[in-house]
């Protein structure tokens, strides 16, 4: 079905008196109404208000404030049940079902109405604002009204990383009591002392500035739109339209997990053929550099060599992963790399690696090279280089690039058109642009970019399928040199907080897992089955295998879960977990009938027991586990394993034995 | 002693090589280090690093940075040991020796060299950025880039309050390790894991937005200026003088609270023969509407009426006490009155109050009007009234006037020049000037200004003896409404943090301590005995006889004490405490030979052995002791005490027993 019923999409006139709109979701139980004369909203979720009434608006540099004195001078409503089609993604069909309420909202003393629209679905909401031309020629956004008022902060929790400052999102996530938060970063996560999970965030932002919760005084959750250098959060020509607030509602934790709301609210696809965008594995020389044996730039560590690479390539080529990424290749990464932003050149290669020769080596065997723009940050210096450096690489047959905004300080640079150096957040306005500029021209390559030190995800690789993964969350390195490393719950945390804006690139797969010894604090504080599971429980469609790969040869047998599992799906599941605590993932082979299953812990041990109801009924399966074994310990023991099979069908029952930060990987092969 | 010292105060050229320059405090004990390539500074204490390399700077909108790339081209040193007094305050004289280092540096492709003077005292130090004119005739600052680099931020533990958002710095401080503070209004307060605490804050904040501490990364503490409604974060026009970020460092809890550096940092009184501003103790019709057994606005309930006046006149007569304040008396508090800010009529009363009857009423029986003016944040509003409302109190021999800034969403609003409404914080720029403003104006007619809902203290005091107190955290009437209320570490918790930075108007002296019943959760948390040493602990030179009149009858004889204590001192000496536990304060009385001795506690109960050497040597005296009986218990019997006197001298020690949330006051009665 395409597209069941579109209703009521005329205008109605309205009286002139203060007036509520309300609409639901399709299956009735989230409930939106819109007031006004306050111009605020409030939200009802099987009959408790879940969001308490809001103020909506903005404040303006020329205009007085959108902000209260508005009448509804008309509406219009629609409903919507359509399909579509991901060319690659956690699931193939994704069902967009919603009620729609456009409302024209004007001031006497203003020019123009404006319409707020919100689109109501059964697993939460999305409402933004469209504003059209006010009669000026340039209109700044100073400040953004628009609130979520959560009742009860003492008694709701919040999972949460704090926003701006240090702005690549790579915090350890907090939990917290709602009301011991100050600023955070979308999306956010909210349970609240009657069950009921909530996600605030944001889709489709585009040419806007990220939205950054900052709690006013209790429960008061306000929009604070990261602004520029200059301190204007969005400069608009007059004109705009917001990208979508959303909310997502849910009875479970998984509830949230299992929400496309996000991808719903975007534009669809618009790059038409998008079959040159690839998911698979890749390996790469990157976990060598943050271990120390090997360096970014020159001298006789140097890891971007022709040498190195082409052994990566027989790598890949042996175990059949896609693509080698080899980080460290041009020129500029000498003396404190951080903060080379104008020193780096895109196109000239260190003298020891000869790019096309790694390139033709990786065609003959079959394997792409992974390219690798890291720019400190400085957008001037890569845009300025932007088009050569693509086109350089796509001669060479290069169709992913992992670009790197590693900014001292946290912002990144750029020269204004008085040449004078500016500072601007990962987030703002200018940012938005340039991440999605990145995106547009790699795409104009048949490019697909891996952005590290992003953008939050809001969802636009809908709109733009090339947009292939992220980082944007503390990832694998921090446990080569993070203080403290990623601590077990982090990868329990993940799926509920910064995945639920979209896939991650979190490089997992190492198997050395104490590279300086089981006491050291800095290694992966995890099971080798954990680190198995992380290829089902976080979602990428190209995952990393990223330790040396002399490291694999320990842990053959292991290894093999890596070769087997995809990284494109039919379909996904989150079929339990609590925020933080643990998750299990049961996602469909897109290229066979094969499911695998994904569950991991936090610190503690636990027995999980799954029913196998999401297997093809009537179809038999070789169920191939990895798991953690009775001597398990992630402390002393983390590489015992247990590997064994068992036939099953969708009427079976398993039970997942994890050890304390342990996991488990399974493979159900069909027959 | 006038003045000891001042040496070296011509200009030193330097070579042209990057160079670091030190100054030390007169003990030796504190060195700061500045280094001119990187424009960074170092501070060492007692030989060990307690600020590590930090930036120094700003960010211009018209104007490259001012960040790196300059050079020392002269330098000048002086030093002082002065003494000064004080119209009022916790002593006397105060005595300034300091260090100074005032540096020249120049950048090649920048005009004219900008000046970094330091003072270097043996409690902590100052800096300050003195910009002279750059060749524009606006120069707007974006950024300010001034860090402190406090290292070990897991085992730093830090005392603060959110900065911005809700920003009249009413909070519950927080004690966390550092690395979970993200963004706080100063005064900061730290304990190194070496037992070496430290405050960072601001002196002389004129014309300047407030400085913010924004952690950037773990340790890393930025100045984060508040903006102006349209982000700019100071604007001036073409040169500044900033005001001086202040560092305090002390080894111990109270030397923090026993350092005059806020004070030294600022200029000396402007106001000339200020005999007019007048140190004391006032009742009010105030508490009654915090209980909601009066209202400010008008009908039934009216608190501010010309018959209740007169009743607080005949109780303050009676007792001693200085000044009535009337809340309530003009129109405009109808309705929702914090959303009154362009309502409030500063000359027009409520009929039921006569205000030259009752200033008249108070004339004759010795008892001042204290006047008040609440503008809910609408400072147009109030700027607009402001001459004609300070004639009309001044007219009526008002001499205090309590000021209001309850403003909706803690944000104040103005009207621009465009006839368009903007949201400004209360620490902005803007704000900081109407602040003063408002001071500078009451100065004209001898009028007192005790400020609420305020920009934090910065030691103005000195140079404008008129502004007398003010509010700026947490005070009483949160035990009345506040969720939580008060809890009992609260005010063991002001005097290291927000008291660091002035007096504070906290309206002590609730008698009836659980007006709900003893098990509501809304009443004072803590002992009648700790109500009493509140006088003593929290200095304010003007202090509130809060409770009703009535309630003072039950506990005639613990009144007594609130008769007695003055609020004005000879000298004050922070005897012993740790911050958020408990603190003891000895002071001497200005106007007799009096001391007084005050301490409160925790939620834990504990003995405190108090050695009297602070006394006159020699001198024989009464102590007249308020304390908490056996018995006391804040939860079940909060008015238990013990009142009894011992005849001690200055080589006596006397063991202080406090009840959980309990306290001790003792008058020193000098024979």
């Amino acid at each position: 079905m395409r597209l069941l019923l579109i209703v009521g999409l005329l205008l109605l006139p309205l009286s002139l008196s203060a007036t509520s709109l309300s609409v639901t979701s399709p299956d009735g139980k989230i409930s939106l109404t819109l007031d006004d004369a306050s111009l605020t909203y409030q939200v009802q979720f099987n009959g408790k208000q879940v969001i308490a009434p809001s103020q909506l608006g903005f404040r303006f540099l020329q205009l007085p404030a959108m902000a209260s004195g508005y009448k509804i001078v008309g509406h219009s409503r629609s409903s919507a049940d359509t399909q579509w089609q991901q060319p690659w993604g956690e699931r193939e069909t994704v069902r967009d079902q919603h009620n729609e309420l456009a409302v024209s909202l004007s001031h006497p003393q203003r020019q123009a109405p404006f319409t707020l629209r919100f689109k109501v679905f059964n697993d939460g909401l999305g409402f933004r604002y469209e504003v059209p031309p006010q009669g000026v020629d340039k209109l700044d956004i100073i400040d953004e009204l628009t609130e979520f008022r959560i009742s009860d902060s003492q008694h709701t929790t919040a999972w949460w990383i704090p926003g701006r400052g240090w702005n690549r999102y790579e915090m350890l996530y907090r939990t917290t009591p709602l009301h011991e938060l100050d600023r955070a970063h979308t999306p956010v996560t909210f349970k609240r002392p009657d069950g009921v999970y909530l996600s605030i965030h944001e889709a489709a932002l585009v040419d806007f500035a990220a939205m950054v919760l900052d709690q006013q005084r209790d429960g008061v959750l306000k929009s604070d739109l990261t602004p520029w250098s200059d301190g204007i959060r969005v400069k608009t020509p007059g004109s705009f339209i917001t990208p979508w607030r959303t909310l997502q509602i849910a009875d479970t934790a998984v509830g949230l997990l299992n929400s496309d709301l996000i991808l719903n609210l975007n534009e669809p696809n618009k790059l038409g053929d998008v079959s040159w965008v690839k998911p698979g594995k890749y390996a790469g020389i990157w976990w060598g550099m943050h271990l120390g044996t090997e360096t970014w730039g020159s001298g006789d560590k140097h890891g971007a060599t022709t040498d190195n690479a082409k052994r990566y390539i027989d790598f890949a080529a042996e175990h059949g992963f896609d693509g080698v990424l080899v980080e460290g290749w041009n020129i500029g990464w000498d003396g404190e790399w951080f903060l080379n932003g104008a020193v780096f050149n895109f196109t000239q290669t260190y003298p020891d690696f000869d790019l096309a020769a790694v390139s033709a080596y990786g065609a003959k065997k079959g394997v792409k090279l992974v390219g690798h723009h890291e720019t400190s940050g400085h957008i001037s210096n890569y845009e300025a280089q932007m088009a050569a450096a693509y086109d350089l690489y796509a001669t060479h047959g290069v169709s992913q690039i992992k670009t790197g905004y590693v900014a001292d300080g946290g912002q990144a640079t750029r020269i204004d058109e008085n040449g004078i150096e500016r500072k601007e957040w990962h987030d703002g306005q200018l940012m938005v642009n340039h991440y999605l500029y990145s995106v547009q021209e790699a795409a104009k390559r048949q490019i697909s970019i891996n952005t590290h030190e992003p953008i939050k995800d809001t969802g636009l690789r809908r709109t733009y399928p090339n947009w292939i993964t992220r980082e944007g969350a503390r990832g694998q390195e921090y446990n080569a040199w993070g203080s403290p490393p990623n601590p077990p719950e982090h990868t329990a945390m993940l799926p509920f907080t910064r995945m639920l804006s979209g896939p991650m690139d979190y490089t997992p797969g190492i198997f050395n897992l104490a590279y300086n010894g089981l006491d050291a604090e800095n290694r992966v504080q995890g099971t080798l089955a954990k680190e198995l599971a992380l290829y089902v429980v976080l979602y990428s469609p190209i995952q990393m295998v990223a330790d040396l790969p002399e490291h694999y040869d320990a842990h053959s047998e292991a290894f093999q879960f890596i070769k087997d599992v995809p990284t494109d799906w039919v379909q996904s599941i989150a079929l339990q977990g609590e925020v933080g605590d643990f998750v299990v993932f049961a996602r469909q082979d897109k290229h066979s009938k094969d499911w695998f299953l994904g569950a991991l812990t936090d610190e503690f041990p636990r027995k999980i027991s799954v029913k196998l109801d999401f297997l093809a009924s009537g179809q038999r399966y070789t169920a191939q586990i990895y798991r953690d074994a009775a001597t398990t310990d992630w402390r002393t023991r983390p590489y015992d394993m247990i590997i064994e099979q068992q036939q099953v069908t969708a009427n079976d029952k398993m039970i997942l034995p994890l050890a304390a930060s342990g996991g488990v990987a399974i493979r159900f092969k069909a027959h």
